[in-house]
């Protein structure tokens, strides 16, 4: 069985967040989608709601499921027995934090490959951080993130 | 008529925001400079005094005025039912940025156009944070910001 | 009254294209498409028929015209009165060389402005050779160019 | 069963293509090699060379097959039931051409994904040209190509 | 007698740093290691820390000393009679911010060059902030930095 | 003594060229400008020729001699006891294809180091073959070559 790590802050989820989970599902035997606990940023939901998110966005995915981590991403990979860690490409800055990270992650455990995947070309421009941003100044996140998020970010901002 | 909004933090102006303000006054009717209000950075000079030293500095150009905003910008173009918003492109990172923030402009406005610039290769490396910072540890900054600018921030670091 | 030139090679005009010009239009009084006569490369396409292509798939523009050009981009443009050049971006290379381009053209004739539209990100992977490599290699073509030139693209393969 | 499969020129096989492919086979339950016969390029090494020279650096990985095709390669990746197309990558042009590439073959087929790998950075600056480039004017490619290839490239060349 | 500055925060040194240090002092007579005491980040390592861990690395090489500044870089180097600044480059990323440093230190003093040298591939993907970060979550730094440095972060993490 | 490699095509030296090579002169010892013997692009002036030119072009700097090579450069410059190889830098693009060059030359010959320095931003455009296609097309090249190489450019397309 071939076990694939999807980490992210996912605060919260977007649809292109979505679209990556979907794909490495077919992919890959088993998808642990991995909120990292990252003190450092102030988010807009707590470590528990992002996971709660996640998890209703992702329920008709049969091989997903979504955990939490607080460490290093590639001991949480280890401990999971991952054969993988996925990330989802969308610009050329985004390629080369990810291969600093992915070649770091591979001096620390070099059985575990990093694999990237396109974001679907409609969800190039997304962020999780823009869309609170879009949101905040009142402007309209429909189609950008799941329905239910929407409605929580909404919520969070009134 | 055909309106074009320039947006920028213009903390200040520098010599090549204003080489993209005159560029934008030949292929427009009219250009409104539009210093964005945006509270998470700490700026050196208030909104007023922003659009005042932009002001001067747009003094000779007819068709350009100035004017501030605090939501979207897309909302505050559309406002002033502007047909297209300029910005300036100096290097790769920031065609990035612009074009992630032009994709999500045109999901929510897609009527309103982004039009990108070059910013003259004499100012390619001009940027207000650099500016400020050169200033700040005691280096000239003439020829960088338009006269009065320097003044102020001279005024202000003494 | 202010022209724009949209320049390019068309062999042949791909959707992207399309999408740029018809921005363009809303942009300018008059967008003049100008098909670069480039002898350097073997084209599918003769300069008179990616002009007639290019007429139909544009005929519902009423301010768009389609004409060709020879020598110098600067020097068509400069001929025709145009107050800018028009060029659609999609990628970091794009830009790139569109950015060296640009400056040339700026120091061949500082008063005609080179300006940059973003293509549509649904065509953000197109270009003339990859759609013609497809076709030739027997790959459906729908939705990549206007409809009669994928019929004039499959007439030349058979 | 999932199958991958992994395209190339392979004019020759370098280390960095061998690193890929051996990275590969983790991943996947069947890994189908498939050489490009691109007529475009005049190549070094016939189609044939080419296949019996990448199964014998392969011969170790059992779960790795060696094949060629001429048409699109969605086409064959589709005929061979395979779930995903691999794709070394080095650096940011790499990135792009890929991302164009992977766009255009999801659009062709949407139900195939293309997953990019890092190359090891110690490869990161190969390439089956430079690499004949190197060998041409009298340069060592010792540890740049499995050892047979480099026998082969040094006999082709004297 | 050509002398260099090699400036950076060094908080602390990595092996990559070294790399490029030592490097540098094949190609100039004497090599000042420049510390920037910049107030805004808060550091790992005291000012006097960081010159002392730098020292004790680069004992061994004979024409490479170790100071501090705090104002302009291109002042400090001034002041030393420095004919070049190196930088090392890693990725695009790096690129670009140094070359916008390169040219606003051209402008403030023409006749100081800067000069950049590529680090070593095997130290592409380190960073002084990543080394902290992995050693903070329980990573192994071993390799990353030189030994003496590994044994004070991990004493100032206890 | 430390003597450095500057190598390039120069078919034609540009103004770009030039800059670098000045630069350089300031850096280093001795400069060797060293014209490369590419047989596979069809040059416009012949080896001697483009020699002949850069010697003209150069004769004012006393450190600076021109000689050309067809081998391998890393090969060139050990023979001529080179400390460096200089490559100016304009663009992202290069700089990558520059990065493996230097990385496969480091591979080759590994006490030769490879330096970059920035091309003047006023010719950050500049390339030998655009130069060589605005005057094929009449276009002014005043100023973006010494004035001997333009009147030779001239004198060949008449």
């Amino acid at each position: 069985m071939r076990i694939a790590v999807c980490p992210g802050s996912f605060d919260p989820a977007t649809n292109g967040h979505i679209d990556i989970i979907e794909r490495s599902a077919l992919l890959f035997d088993r998808v642990i989608v991995a909120v990292s606990n990252n003190l450092s940023k102030q988010p807009m939901f707590s470590i528990e709601e992002r996971m709660a998110l996640l998890s209703k966005a992702c329920e008709d995915i049969p091989n997903v499921e979504v955990d939490s981590f607080s460490g290093l991403l590639i001991d949480f990979a280890k401990q999971k027995k991952a054969t993988a860690i996925i990330k989802g490409l969308r610009a050329v800055s985004d390629f080369e934090y990810e291969l600093q990270m992915a070649l770091m992650n591979r001096k620390l455990q070099p059985d575990i490959e990093t694999v990237f995947m396109m974001t679907n070309s409609k969800y190039s421009y997304l962020s999780s951080s823009l869309v609170k941003e879009v949101a905040r100044l009142g402007g309209c996140i429909k189609g950008l993130v799941p329905e239910p998020i929407e409605e929580e970010i909404l919520k969070r901002l009134r």
